[in-house]
């Protein structure tokens, strides 16, 4: 196979976003959409990607990193001028060059290597990466000649009548013998009502050197969709999420309304996972078999066990196992870890805490900044007091303690083996093995004070 | 009218389903599949259901229980194998027999009604339920002779362009003369690639013998749906939230994103009340008239009076009464009874617990086994402490009573009417009437200490 | 500019919404839909607006107050008698008159200008708003002349095949001479089935005369959709929502998905702010630039400042200032005010309270009638207690002030500057400044007393 080279189109300022967040760096589905971009490219085997970056550059490297070179496009003025930045980088290399704009998030390998293969298999200078548009307004018309070759494109605003009937349409990517196109791109001017110098002025250009280009229609139109405006980038979104989910349910994974569930493209689940409506699948989350996820949760960065049950709740950061049951409304803070058939009940917090095998928080509690054995069962109120207003401390429970209700850890504290702690305590000391703390004072009643305090005639 | 048979054949394996659970047990909005069109059939008061089984033959059995008679077909070869199982049940009855497959969810009773009295109408001894498919690629056509009735039924595959252009299709659900089909079905055979039987070869057999065969095309070819994968799954249960939701919505429920409601079959609800996005109501639940529902809210099996709301909360099992306010973020634990004008506020649970009339736990609390009687206030932070490590215990709270914040209330113990529990105490003896409990330390101000522990400097 | 004047119809009874709420008081996006249709007609200055009220009639007029003038409708006998109503109020005025369906509350203030000054442009004494419909089943068919004005309008079931055939649809919504239409309408009979006065009734007559009769086609056939049962309602919702949150998405908001967010048509967003599914923003809220708001986030009433982070949680009718920190699981109650670099963690509830610029509550709180300082921090579980069963009462904690875990605060009360309250203690005298207080039992362990209470063979 030919050597492959990439140029990535990232330097357009993206006045229609209307941010302060360089366009192509918008996230579709939790990443910025030129990173799906190098994703897909990359599975091409490329020898080398250019990135052209302009307005926000550095924010787009230090986004894709050590993945692309780069060429700085200092002033905007048009897409070959563009492409002419990676001349230094690409000229007179051997093999052919695909251009993609970053902010086509859709694109995948599948398509580009078609295109490849169809700009190998004519034997073209150019080929141009088309679709079909039941709505072809607006975009440049390719226009076929009697040996399917391309004659030419035509911009929409030129197009005549029987053009614009025309639905095969430019759209924006393109693969070059990579000698051609910089030979070509010398030859673009910028003699127009914009004057800017045009990509597709490079078609024109090698027709006139009498060479071939050819088009290779894909069937995915949904895959060309160029992001401009928010509109636009809500409808990426919505692409990619019925991707990513139908990726899913196709491998087994139940998705009871897939519109309604946002899973990022790096998320892993097993089959027989049943993923409910209104849950937020982030990051490299890797979920087991047989789980139920929702609805309404929101997990990022968690890696989780088989058969473990996260509803209403959100977990970030953490290692979660098998049968650990969660919420609803439980909130698992970053750096925890949860061994199998831990209970995490509502309206807990966990942090940075460690729980063993079995053990339970099922309600109203917060750990924080511990160290929780198995089968340690832990009441409703409980806190782990671990901060004094200046530093942080530890505390540690240990294997089938019992922590009774409404109590205080007050860290650096340990409740050894198999204690006890009565409910309504303050702890400040070591609890010992198998011992009973209590710190609370005696009930005493004071027999018709109500009536004193609020008398009848209130 | 004739006697109506039904054969369901729910016997093959759903490999694309890619899951250990047996296909048609797989649920739609909550309800197994084959009980969905068990469901339906029920509507047409049948002779006898006979339900063809296979993989996971017990556990179809099991869900569907006496509803049902059952063949076990041992090895799946095919669709006239499938129901040649049924023979020694309904082989000889006089009358007709519906086919229908158990993955098509969707089906129903007044579709089945009509097919049936197409059949009756027309004579026939075999008729196929129909539909029109905008892209009928897959399907098998209908091939309608002059008089209008079916010559034939061509599998895609076989098809010429003539017939592939045909877009009434065959939905695989059938309405036969139960003797003519048990006599041809002996005469069918597994001469083709697949070496199976074919129930669609019945068809031919009856042409070839002369007899009438007819077609009943319904308008909804949603209806006839059958699922394979789980993008099938999502997309059955997606119309069918859609048909459940309009039911309710004409019937006078508001629903302000019927795409994003998810409510059971069989849940009831009464007309003005308002049901908000991402709520999910499931099982036998009953609500009545004006209440507020969601957003957010998860409700299963609950019975709930008139103008309640419930607000990003959870309810599970439990009876709810009229004028009860409950979350946002509260969680109702099954076997919970809340009299009328109860308050559940935020950061609430209530476990198998009844509440008296007019109530109140407004704010992060937990009462589980407990009793509570009318009017009392719950205090912010009251905990029923129901558990020791070995055994749960009742708590009984008496009318008019005041719980203080931040309280525990040991059970076994019990709080007299109208008493007062003053905040902070951990009350382990029954508080008499009227009469106020205690238990708390004193406060002790200790003078510029906060200087001696933090240094300014520090 | 001619004189504008227009007449709402409002006094249907919607039978269909099985509703006890008058119809036009349905809300849509949260706002009932007569008042969404006076919103429009306010953008054209007119003269006057004439509402025709009928079932209902006291609410409507509650609800719209003096924007609008009312004639009471009080027997319904068809949308000519319900305009004849508003003669004492119009008849004899110099100037055109819209005629607007109280349940069609899409329609738009552009679309109406558009539709007056085609009947200025085209002289007509009656214009008709009409829409291309792709199935116009149902509606009323406009029938053009030679001259492309309007020949007659004929009702759906009076139409020939040919009529049938036109896709041209009148949409209910007209603009009239002033004077041209009150002496038609003395004309209009009811020797019809129903028995009623209809408008379309007033067109015939204007013909009759030798008047000129025009249509204006409006390209959106959505904003003319009238809303007559509760399927109709989830539409409107559904086409008032892509609407409104594609005018956020131009102006710079992301909205991950458009279709499964909910934002009132008075809510105002900065750019930059991205809001995350399952989010209700409702009432006149104000929201920054650079927030993130939900996933899963009900925000109604507040003004909330840049940079600010909301998730999974509820607020109400507060204050929120910039750089604050909400969530998840949080409930900000009405009348709170938290400024900048506010933290409310998860399981928080904050009622009718200041926080001061940097203050915490980060875990399990209730902070309810309250003035809190600027850089305190409150531990976990911290309550104020304010009410006694009687009244309540504020708490004031002071700038630096550190609340220690699962403490009471006793209101009335207040910490001072810098004052530390210890885990654990009820507070119910003043703190001094930079004192600690402390109000808690010393621990006790009562070694070995595990296996005495739970021997061993237990």
């Amino acid at each position: 196979m030919t050597n492959i080279y990439a140029v990535i189109l990232a330097a357009g300022q993206g006045t229609r976003m209307k941010s302060k967040l360089y366009k192509v760096l918008h996230p579709v589905c939790g990443k910025p959409m030129v990173e799906h971009v190098i994703d897909q490219i990359s599975g091409l085997h490329t020898e080398q990607i250019v990135t052209i970056v302009g307005h926000g550059a550095d924010k787009v490297k230090a986004q894709l990193g050590s993945r692309s070179a780069y060429a700085l496009q200092a002033e905007q003025l048009g897409t070959a001028h563009a492409v002419i930045q990676a001349q230094s980088i690409l000229e007179g290399k051997e093999g052919c060059t695909l251009i993609v704009c970053g902010d086509t998030p859709l694109i995948q390998t599948s398509t580009m290597e078609a295109l490849v293969k169809h700009h190998e298999d004519t034997n073209a200078k150019a080929t141009i990466l088309t679709a079909y548009a039941e709505r072809p307004d607006g975009y440049g018309r390719i226009i076929r000649g009697a040996d399917n070759s391309v004659s030419r494109i035509v911009e929409h605003k030129d197009a005549s009548p029987e053009e614009r009937a025309v639905k095969e349409i430019n759209t924006g990517t393109y693969c070059f013998d990579n000698k051609a196109l910089f030979d070509a791109l010398k030859k673009v001017s910028n003699d127009n009502v914009q004057g800017e110098y045009y990509l597709p002025d490079v078609i024109e250009i090698l027709k006139a050197a009498g060479e071939t280009v050819s088009a290779y229609q894909t069937e995915s139109f949904d895959e060309t969709l160029g992001v401009n405006d928010r509109v636009a980038l809500s409808e990426a979104e919505r692409l990619m999420r019925a991707r990513i989910n139908e990726q899913h349910m196709r491998a087994g994974v139940t998705i009871i309304d897939p519109q309604n569930t946002y899973i990022g493209p790096d998320v892993v689940i097993g089959s027989d996972t049943v993923v409910h409506p209104g849950t937020v699948l982030s990051g490299s989350t890797t979920i087991g078999e047989d789980c139920i996820i929702g609805p309404n949760s929101e997990i990022n960065e968690c890696e989780i066990g088989n058969r473990t049950f996260i509803r209403q709740s959100a977990a970030f950061d953490s290692q979660i196992g098998s049968d650990v049951n969660i919420g609803p409304f439980a909130h698992i803070r970053p750096q925890s870890n949860l061994a199998d058939e831990v209970k995490i009940g509502n309206f807990v917090e966990v942090k940075k805490a460690s729980f063993g095998k079995g053990s339970k928080a099922s309600h109203l509690s917060y750990i924080g900044d511990a160290q929780v054995g198995s089968d340690v069962n832990i009441g409703c109120g409980t806190i782990t007091v671990n901060y004094d207003g200046k530093n942080k401390f530890l505390t540690t429970i240990e294997d089938g303690a019992f922590i009774g209700c409404n109590s205080n850890l007050v860290a650096p504290v340990t409740v050894k083996k198999g204690a006890y702690v009565a409910a309504g305590s303050t702890i400040t000391d070591e609890v010992p093995e198998e011992s009973m703390a209590i710190a609370r004072a005696r009930q005493v009643n004071k027999e018709n004070y109500v009536r004193k305090i609020f008398p009848k005639n209130d």
